[in-house]
């Protein structure tokens, strides 16, 4: 038997450049901070097979544009300039057939050094709550063009001390745990969401479906993680039509009430022990019946291994 | 205008389950050191719409289960371990109709306490080297069963000196990168197989695909990290029968040589300054032309989002 | 030759008991989320020479303190907490002669759910900039009885985009930097103070010292982080007469502005490289000339290796 | 009241210069992989003060001497190392009084791909097993010249399955530890060591203080972690005269035994889930008693705040 072996998937670029744009036209400083990493799908078949570099754009150049870009396209929001980026590979380096960047970003606030709450002209502490993410995916040039825009966030750490129960759950041999009609639900959020199309005010958008998500969580009373996380993304489908699908992972960060009656003190939801792990990790996702293929863009930088 | 919203993709399940398993039936004990999570997917619709959770199995119980079987089944290798708990989940739980268990195995070695270097009987220190990985999918019952496992390794360090080129890539114009025909070639490995057939001596196979990826990485004269990559890929197929595909991520941990010129003092690849980000991502893989569909053996537990 | 070899320095206690504490007495809960490590010293010396624990009071029964004690004491000020929870250990555990708690504090915003800017009951969001710190030793009993107490914050994240220059300093001849007359100052700041006493509003003073830390930082024009680290640690010891030395310590994240030029792209201050390592640090402090000596004040929990 | 603030105790320097050192000189390299920082101190008033930096050597041009030194001096030994390098500082650089210099070293083990065992002669694995450190002070010139060697590693994972008690404990109120004659005792050793001199053969030392640490580790029968520290550290005092100090640093990793009587599985020691927080922190030092003085041998980089 003759077996072959095969190139199968493979896609290289830059992770993880760190770029921070100042926008000083004025006294009143901006500034936006991210972490970009670009990635790149097309015939690179004879890079793997004989070492020939001749269609490979190297990782450093990716980085060089993506800071070259960060002054010419500005980022002002990061959607629109993922989008740049990587409409340029694909349409400027011959041998790309698809592009990918993912942008995280990192929020600040301004110092109020003078108490009036304007905010000082130039400079901020990170705010360090949760941090924005956007993906893009290009693919092909001109007629056959097709275009991926996700938005998201993550490490958003949102706990509510009440309104959340979790019983009438299945059990089998296995399971010792208490139902419970009051417990602590707390888990460090993370979300994307799918646009259809990219004439967004994508700053805008982020700020009514961070809204939406949080406020759900808050106000939905919860029987589980499951039906919150769903609520919550259906509360953004239902908020902003350019979105159509969104998908939550969100790890149970376990919150056990320590029994302090062994020392004769009542604890009625009030002193908690804040466990690391194991966690429990519930995903989940709403998506409208008429969203359009998703095609790759689900698929990270990462994706393959 | 009537815009339905319905249940995407969903799972659930408990993850990094920290399990340590000592065997001591003799006085020279073993150790198990791993990490596990699980994931199902099935029918849990009514647990989203409605906080109904009759068809849900605690992430608890997933919990509990873990640590039984760590006892029950052992941990003498992660993947029939994973086997085993994957299979209860599909077979036992009716509404579940597809599990993942995904195992992380870290590496302890005896200490040589009497200088022998035959180790001590109950006393390891931890390898730290890569780390092990494994996951398997169990999708339906009885007939319609069908099995997927994948083993793997992550975080393997790995660098040479020398043999490993860079020159001939594509240049335009925000390229300034300098070929090179002799550089430090590094990475943190991270690498999955997937097996054909569950009928495999698990630990011999990992020591035999460990042995194939490094020795190829070592003495492959390199003209790019993707044609190192693919050799490795397919050196493992070559090796190893059982294995049908290799999937291959490789950050390049650049080592940029340090300008001492400027104080008069040559460097002719001696001193390197190790950076940390960016760093150039390249994921590679090679199949067998043969091999079967892959479904959902590539998929995390950590996917949906 | 008779070499004696003696018990040196020792101390053990329960670190990093991560502790959350909900106030439930109205329909509006509070939270306190909290890191508490433990740390006793005295005559352990039979634990050490032969193994007799008579005199050891298990670390597991500090965890189990430190938990009841957020119920008895409660969490208002981290301060009070650990003075109540070291002055236990000292006066009601025989053989501890003194007692050091530290404790971290992670801040949560309450979500604005209903717009209204009152935010919800009882959920929040972890606000995720600074995280507060404080260190209570208490030494002795009755008459003999000595307490330091020191505030602190770490991990706040601050950066200014003009404002700062850096020149005119010493050169060798391994000198190559070039002065610059603007440019990007960034760190994320390590801050401790030490109080005279324990009469003290503890929140307020907290929110009084991040205000001078701050506002100084922004509205000092820089000559070098040393000059700016001082003026804050004077501003702190102007404005807050409880408070008799403060230490700052500052990793000067550096912002590398990028070389655009070589593609034609103007950069002037507008587009940087945010780097890892390696980093300025930067260590300095301001005291009272009649400051009371500082004792075991700045000795950390993990202060022996 | 006229109230003075004075600027107390300051320090400076570069931090976690990532220094990679190939020896070539032969088709067999080696590699030295470290992490070094320096820290200066001295008359840096002004600095502080009013901002003149000209007293101040750049951290920029510490690096660029770490850089240097790791060429003209070599890594053969990092002790040897950060001699020359911290002399260098105060014999060369005036206003330095005192200087400091940290190195951690990553160790790499041959890739063995031929399978003979002799290693490969330019790839390595990392190691990843612990990280050696050493510390050097130097302070003064010319006559007025002492100095201050440690050793060390850190996060060296250790683990023995048996041969471990801890009872006879001290009660009070909050103690519900139950005691046992049988336990898995594990930690992440942290321990430094203090030299006499500076004629030492510092890797042959090395090599001794690990197998006398390990060994003593595993031999020693244990009723507390304390006295297994004590011994360790007596065990490097007896076996190696340069060192006149040794201190540990133990967190106790507790494995707790899991409760599977639950399900009717026996679980005699055998599966344990390992816990991340909280944890034991056992601290302890054994010391000669005609050990010179300390000095600023234990106060680290780091160390001000």
């Amino acid at each position: 038997m003759t077996m072959a072996i095969i190139l199968g998937d493979h896609q290289y670029g830059k992770a993880e450049n760190r770029i921070v744009r100042i926008v000083r036209d004025t006294a009143r400083h901006t500034i936006a901070d991210v972490n970009v990493s670009t990635c790149l799908r097309g015939d690179f078949d004879a890079a793997h097979l004989t070492g020939d570099q001749g269609a490979v754009l190297p990782t450093d150049t990716q980085k060089q544009t993506a800071y070259a870009y960060a002054k010419t396209i500005g980022l002002e929001s990061i959607e629109a300039y993922a989008l740049a980026l990587a409409t340029h590979f694909v349409d400027d380096v011959e041998p790309v057939r698809e592009a990918r960047v993912e942008v995280e970003r990192y929020d600040w606030t301004r110092v109020d050094a003078d108490g009036t709450g304007a905010g000082h002209d130039h400079t901020w502490v990170r705010s360090g709550q949760e941090v924005r993410t956007a993906s893009v995916t290009v693919s092909g040039t001109a007629d056959a063009r097709r275009t991926w825009v996700t938005g998201g966030l993550k490490d958003l750490v949102i706990l509510k001390s009440t309104g959340s129960e979790f019983h009438g759950f299945l059990e089998d041999e296995f399971t010792v745990l208490e139902p419970t009609h009051d417990r602590v639900m707390a888990t460090a959020l993370n979300a994307k969401w799918r646009f259809d199309g990219t004439e967004v005010d994508w700053n805008a958008t982020y700020a009514a479906i961070k809204h939406a998500l949080t406020s759900t969580f808050a106000t939905q009373h919860s029987l589980a993680l499951q039906q919150t996380l769903y609520a919550m993304g259906t509360a953004v489908l239902e908020s902003v039509p350019a979105v159509v699908e969104v998908r939550l992972s969100a790890p149970n960060k376990h919150h056990f009430e320590y029994d302090l009656g062994r020392f004769g003190i009542e604890n009625h939801g009030e002193v908690f022990h804040a466990d690391d792990r194991p966690y429990g990790l519930i995903q989940a996702s709403a998506i409208r019946d008429d969203a359009p293929d998703a095609g790759p863009a689900w698929t990270p930088y990462t994706g393959l291994v």
